[in-house]
């Protein structure tokens, strides 16, 4: 018992002390094996790698969109001191502002994904209910926490789409907007990864979506270790995980 | 660089050595911080002790159902070779017949939630499609590798239904059967946890059920830790994860 | 062949001159035949007429949401231009007006469902996209055609819901909010019959909303032979079709 | 008021007496005008025109999907007996083997939608459930009621979907088997036009499928002027309403 207690305790330290680095070392060791989805044993190059390269083609960037997801102040600006503030959120806004520049010069389709509740509450999950009262609440339409963090403007072309749940697609007409824009690549940015992330990274995928795309470095969790499990179980069934710096190559 | 090695060495020696002690161990001792789902701080009992409370009177029960998840042949039974075989499922049969036993005596209604697949796959995710040839691919209709596995049967006033996707939501008309038959709660058990189970579970909550509860040794992954970590993710939005042991109580 | 032109052309001058005391007439005697819900034949009064008159007692209001569709400048103000003007529509103004104030006295949860598009038109059904361009289009988000008729306002307590296809719950979050609202019953208002009013009533029927109300004279379609026909349809899967003032007894 | 029944008569003779010769006609002259759908004034052939000339080439049917609706004995056949048996439905049983006969030569994918009810009734609508008892109702999984009509056959590489609402698409995975076979046109066969045909046809045109074709002959309702009313409507959104004689050009 005391040997399992001292390992936990090394984990949790290794954990806690995860860096930038480190993000990168274990993407690489880690999540190359137990892959859930079976390879094909041809001796073909596997489907990721030829599909990133031809993504490198300028035809493909109008076939695909970037989704930013719930970068709203309330998820991501301590200074709110919103209940639902994502710790991991503050650090990666300067690399969503990044990523969304990239998509913009590729000429990417950028839609901007938040989440608007009536001050009521009652279109928000009963489970998140009692956080709304007095005309205020997370998000809540028309105050100031609903806005995107300082840094992010939705700009002209560009699209607003309103959610009530954490997965985009959940009771949305966001898969209605991108089928009948010709888009069939997704490139997910935002907070926060195991939920409003993953949700939607799952959807896209039931939905048949060719490519999804999760930028790890432009996503986050409470904690890095639930933000590294969920990447672990998206690249398992087929989504590609790469850095800011690997995707804009 | 050679630490963190021996750390991860470290780790994984303890991971692949989880039996179910440490498993009840670390449900207690690492999932009890963390959590996204900030507590109201009332003096009140929490809600989902209150709720397991009275979920143990008989009423209850009428309101909620089992769903029972792709507890199918080529799913759990290495014997079928399939390659969708999920490593850690045959284990957990017994638990699973075990768990629809206590539902039956407790008159919560059963509902079968199976894949059934298209010989020609056309029906299936994009990204399985290659499975699919020659009239063969897991639980294609009508083949053995569709059947439940073996010990499961469907009983009369039991419901089946056939999914296609990850989520038994995902275009079904599950959401219509449970609301019209006067369903509130959910017991989830079957494979493996971080697809098919956790998609269902997370569109449960979207979908407002009011209580969630995944029975954790009632289900399973392809390697414990992937388990683990999705029972943490489902645990911070509020969802119930007793043992078996424990729900029957 | 003369004799059926001739009877055509009695036909077309009788629909044109339809006037009120017509439609209650023909609401009477033509739609009570044909209907293609057999009866159940027990001695038993009429479910319909049971549930109006429990619906009058005053607990059945608090399961009741009044749906007011579409009722924007561009769809019923002859003074917008709007190529998706509905010949009908101006008319039933001061009747929708006046089925939302009985709403609001008798607690009756009002819903107002508008259309709103991005100025790009890309998420705007296909068939009607060619409409917007310049940063214009029918009920395009910000502009004047976008609003509420004059007289019609939202009020404190009430909902905006906003949709992109014909039916109210098509792609949207409606069916969320009514249900974990409690609303069992609908109440429908608003242009136009053959579209948006049908659409959204079927789909209702086919979420097992228990009663579905569409209010005859504050519903309106660009001709009354269409109108008729619509409720006549309606009315043959069991929904409920009052003038105002039979639904305000 | 005697004169407009007297007129009212003329028009129930007129309409009962309806034969194909009359229907072509009505369909080209008394739909032609009324659209609601304005029609873009340039010197261009109108959309409709141009696509059905495209669809002639081979290439398109390749992109196209003929979906079958409810031609099962219980609707169709009135030698069951069943409570929700289509007036008209039998008699077009011949025109739809015939264009089930044209789509196969021309490689369309057939799909067969059907329902198919839990014995219990617990799937079915709430308004029908009471046809539902002892194991018996409309269209129960594995009783002959369920059956294709006498002379419809489900050949291998057609497709069979089950459904348990009006609309194909109401909680199914219709859209996702069609829109991942490339399938961008749909033909629809089958009973009846006010509820299943049309909900399916809105549908189609809501989720953006590029031509949704009705063929008039190949569909019916439980009485003509119902049927007639509700191409009306179908073709005032843009949907293409031939002849079995027309569409096989």
């Amino acid at each position: 018992m005391t040997s399992h207690l001292a390992l936990m305790s090394c984990l949790l330290v290794l954990l806690l002390s995860l860096d930038k680095f480190l993000l990168h070392y274990l993407k690489k060791r880690w999540l190359s094996g137990g892959s859930i989805i079976p390879r094909i044993s041809s001796g073909a190059p596997s489907k990721s790698r030829r599909s990133m390269a031809a993504a490198g083609s300028g035809a493909k960037w109008s076939e695909t969109a970037m989704l930013v997801i719930d970068m709203q102040k309330d998820f991501v600006d301590p200074a709110m001191g919103s209940p639902l503030l994502v710790a991991g959120g503050e650090a990666v806004v300067p690399t969503v502002a990044e990523a969304v520049a990239v998509a913009r010069e590729r000429g990417i389709f950028v839609i901007w994904v938040v989440r608007e509740h009536d001050p009521s509450g009652s279109d928000v999950e009963v489970f998140r209910r009692h956080f709304y009262s007095g005309g205020k609440g997370p998000t809540a339409k028309g105050l100031k926490g609903a806005e995107l963090a300082d840094g992010l403007v939705i700009k002209k072309g560009e699209y607003k789409l309103v959610k009530t749940r954490f997965s985009a697609f959940f009771a949305t007409h966001l898969d209605s907007v991108l089928k009948t824009s010709g888009i069939k690549n997704l490139v997910i940015v935002g907070v926060q990864t195991p939920n409003c992330i993953r949700q939607t990274v799952f959807d896209a995928v039931a939905l048949d979506y060719e490519k999804v795309t999760v930028i790890i470095d432009a996503t986050a969790a409470a904690r890095p270790e639930i933000h590294l499990s969920n990447i672990r179980d998206m690249k398992n069934i087929g989504v590609e995980t790469p850095t800011l710096e690997e995707w804009r190559r």
